[in-house]
């Protein structure tokens, strides 16, 4: 059955500049900047749940996924859209006001203002699709194409926890009557790395990132096919994140579960000082050196102790 | 019960620099140019039923519903996003891929590219968000809040057609099987006014401007509330569409039916004679006048045979 890879791909083959394949599109705005913009479509019953969280929380992922595709390009975001789509009986609730608390509280934070977006009405299921565009300096957008064989591959923070966070939303814990609170805010709220993702790019330390949305290995083989190139990463490098219970296979879900909404980046490795040397600014600054671009392309050696294998990607599809 | 135009309303008092309110929303480009983006928001059983017809038209149509906003802007459209949701059923077929092809067949005509878009997994409806974003001269945007009294307001086409049309889908006729094809094409295959928009813009002869989406009689009144002027049309002076059938309500068509993607606008009576001289440029622009703007603000009458009426609007709401 074909994946929505291979149609993405067919897709891109009839646009006439190939701007597809990056997590925005860049587009050039005036002389000295490029517009980056993404849209994400997030579907009742397959990207959320609403017994999962007060509509609040939905308001904040909707916002957050798209900007971490903002991110993940080294760029600031700047404006937004957003069309709804709600069942009858949900716009009788206090539902659309409650998700556009979340979504407004999150976007004031970033300083993104709201410039349109479409109301409309569904059978029975919420369906939102979240547009954000952002600016950066001309030719600055870190695109996924542009790794080179010997660059380093860090990954900002700690893996796992939102996948994590996932399967205890789905064995019927919730905020409410948990003790693993940190791991279903993970899935339910995430932060996007939107600081860090300008920094790298400001500095010019990255040659290619991507945002983990998807998961690790999947992500990563999005930089391989687009670089033309391969990686191993090693497993006793990988950040776990530190609040997985005992009970979970670690590794499965921090190279398999999506949506940390971290950056996966590769960087020349003489610039690896600089890097380290970001995370005495802030707490928040956490990166992980976990591997290295190859010439192998398109594959990913993934090497634990002292045995290698090669990684098939997984994670999230929707086809 | 609140409304859609309700809602909007109260989103837009938090939107920063309310750009909320037209057609499309205008962002500064460069220093010499605009850019308009507008994002529309298209659901199974509630927008359009598969059933209707083959896939390629329901690609046309989600690109020309966006086309007609940047119409209404006076704007050229230049780029475009397309974010789809497939239950896994109908991911299967070739839907997918004959609905590009009618995406992509309009597309071409005005020379837009496809830049970017989001491809996700529904339980059981499709739901399409197309975003377009055009260009047009820095100031030169024709909104809905700059209409004058006095202003002459004018209409594009001929009205009713695409309301005639989905009755008749309604009532189990398709393009197969039927002696009004041209009426379910209006419904089926709307053309969006995007050459006779820029004209307009161009030679600066539309005081305010907006499309013919939700019907003649409240997309009026939108013009009327965001310039806080009235308006009085003549019943007798409305373009019925030539194809309508005798045994249908002319005027409700018209008046109150959705879709028909013509362009409405008012222009200084001065520029009556150029705005009449254009339709000698091409049989494809017809333009006729229907009634004058008027200071009694927010308030539309209706003239028939000498009788005047005040008008509710009516037309399409999801809620």
């Amino acid at each position: 059955m074909k994946s929505e890879f291979d149609f993405i791909s067919k897709i891109r083959g009839r646009s006439i500049l190939s701007k597809i394949g990056d997590d925005c599109a860049v587009l050039p705005k005036d002389s000295r900047t490029d517009l980056v913009i993404t849209t994400d479509l997030l579907v009742e019953d397959i990207d959320f749940r609403l017994e999962w969280a007060k509509p609040e929380f939905l308001g904040h992922k909707a916002l957050a996924v798209s900007l971490s595709d903002v991110a993940a390009m080294g760029a600031k975001p700047v404006w937004a859209m957003l069309s709804v789509g709600i069942p009858a009986q949900v716009w009788k609730t206090d539902f659309v006001e409650k998700f556009y608390d979340g979504w407004f509280a999150l976007a004031e934070k970033f300083g993104i203002e709201l410039v349109g977006g479409d109301v409309s009405k569904t059978p029975d299921k919420i369906v939102i699709d979240s547009i954000i565009a952002g600016e950066i300096k001309k030719g600055k957008a870190i695109l996924r194409s542009t790794a080179q064989p010997n660059d380093l591959i860090f990954v900002t923070g700690e893996l796992g926890g939102a996948a994590a966070g996932l399967q205890l939303l789905e064995n019927g814990e919730s905020l409410k009557n948990t003790q693993h609170k940190n791991l279903l805010l993970r899935q339910l709220a995430p932060d996007p790395q939107v600081e860090i993702g300008q920094i790298l790019s400001e500095k010019n330390l990255a040659t290619s990132m991507i945002d983990l949305s998807d998961s690790l290995s999947s992500d990563l083989i999005h930089i391989c096919q687009e670089s033309k190139v391969g990686a191993k990463i090693y497993a006793e490098k990988i950040p776990i994140d530190k609040n997985l219970l005992e009970n979970f296979d670690f590794l499965d879900f921090a190279l398999n579960g999506g949506e940390d909404f971290e950056l996966l980046f590769t960087a020349n490795p003489k610039n690896q000082k600089k890097i380290f040397g970001l995370q005495n600014e802030s707490e928040n600054y956490i990166f992980t050196h976990i591997g290295e671009i190859t010439k192998n392309a398109e594959t990913i050696e993934f090497i634990s102790k002292d045995e290698t294998r090669i990684l098939d990607p997984e994670g999230f599809r929707h086809f």
